[in-house]
């Protein structure tokens, strides 16, 4: 088979780098199709390499210098690991993190990686976004993205049909509440919602329970990859996020 | 005088775009030498430069197609705003921000964005370290740059050496605190130092008050400018980080 460089319309995407192919390989090895690496590759990388393949009974194949430079985007790229795409769906017993379309892949990616580190694996999208599957996204994600599900909606009101009886927090330079003041049930089942990197969120979202990062006054906004690892952090780790207990 | 495209030589550098542009002439109006749009500029955003260089005292130049251009990097971009390079050195009796080898533009950029958004006016980085002048990180950073104090050192103990009788305190995955258990007191002198983006700090900084922002242990680390996000909103925001109250 010859794989192309990647586009949306591609039933498979790859990684590139290392890290993010033996990500790949350990959580998803069941889409994993094969890892091509060139020959200038480090001999400690690529046994690192070879034990996950091993394990994940994926085909390894050495010397692939021709297909790694076709499919890289940098020089210093000497491994890329192609998988199938996957879909796997939220599941409503769990915490959402909800981005309303957002526009940037590294963006998106660092986000992944937080939402990974911060035990937040189900991540709504709401169309129009980018596409989670390019490289670029895989890449800075470090290749968490595997560890996630993840679901694209048409609308927030779809996604809201789709999923009830959750609290909601939008976060919005408008919020109602300080994000080091919200009281949240112990044992409520709650969505977090970010806008996209330009415009945020219209004042329809107010209507919910609207959360507001401090910040001083003449700084327009924060980056939209910080304010969601300000305000993972916080609900995942009290006292930031004061707990009313168990009802 | 020909402006050419940035280099680390020049003694001055330019904004990219209206936003960071505008937040430069308002906030170094004694650094901003002139203004440069293209035809194509909208009547509104005209209006705003118009404004802020009036404000300021700047030359503003209309039709430059040309030298816009030919220093842009990308072709969505209609506005530059050359500006002298300035030194602004650190204040000893603020809360220091310390960056140890920050090699990427992007990221440095952006931590100055949230450095301002928490009043962290004062940034020390810690060489080798990207030029913080270069055009793309002082848009990255939205131009909050230009609201800040930063001062290179050489050397961490250089830096130990010039501002002295400070609680140190160091961000490292092997962190002996956890960032949600922090507790400081009210009144003391402080810095938050981080390491560089692939190798962290090493561990001569344990023998600070090295602390861990808490997250899933399979996840190898957080962005880094995401985790100076978390660290800044929780020192600036308590309950995040206690008071130990004054003394």
């Amino acid at each position: 088979m010859r794989y192309s460089k990647y586009k949306k319309s591609l039933d498979y995407s790859y990684t590139l780098g290392a890290y993010p192919t033996i990500n790949m390989l350990q959580s998803i090895p069941e889409y994993a199709t094969s890892v091509f690496v060139s020959d200038r590759i480090e001999e400690a990388k690529l046994g690192e390499l070879r034990r996950a393949c091993d394990e994940s009974k994926t085909r390894l194949e050495i010397g692939a210098n021709k297909l790694v430079e076709r499919l890289r985007d940098k020089d210093s790229v000497d491994v890329v690991g192609i998988f199938k795409k996957f879909d796997r769906r939220v599941l409503d017993e769990k915490k959402h993190l909800v981005l309303v379309s957002p526009s940037d892949f590294g963006n998106l990616g660092s986000i992944m990686r937080s939402a990974a580190a911060f035990y937040f694996d189900d991540i709504v999208i709401i169309s129009p976004a980018v596409d989670v599957f390019n490289p670029k996204l895989v890449r800075s994600s470090m290749g968490e993205i595997f560890k996630l599900r993840f679901t694209y909606f048409e609308s927030f009101e779809d996604y809201r049909r789709a999923y009830k009886d959750r609290k909601i927090y939008t976060f919005m330079l408008k919020g109602k509440t300080l994000l080091s003041e919200v009281e949240k049930d112990a044992d409520e089942k709650y969505s977090l919602v970010f806008g996209n990197e330009s415009s945020g969120l219209d004042d329809s979202y107010l209507q919910y329970e609207s959360i507001k990062i401090n910040h001083r006054p003449s700084v327009d906004s924060l980056n939209l990859s910080n304010a969601v690892a300000i305000a993972l952090h916080s609900f995942e780790n009290s006292p930031a996020v004061s707990l009313r207990g168990t009802k």
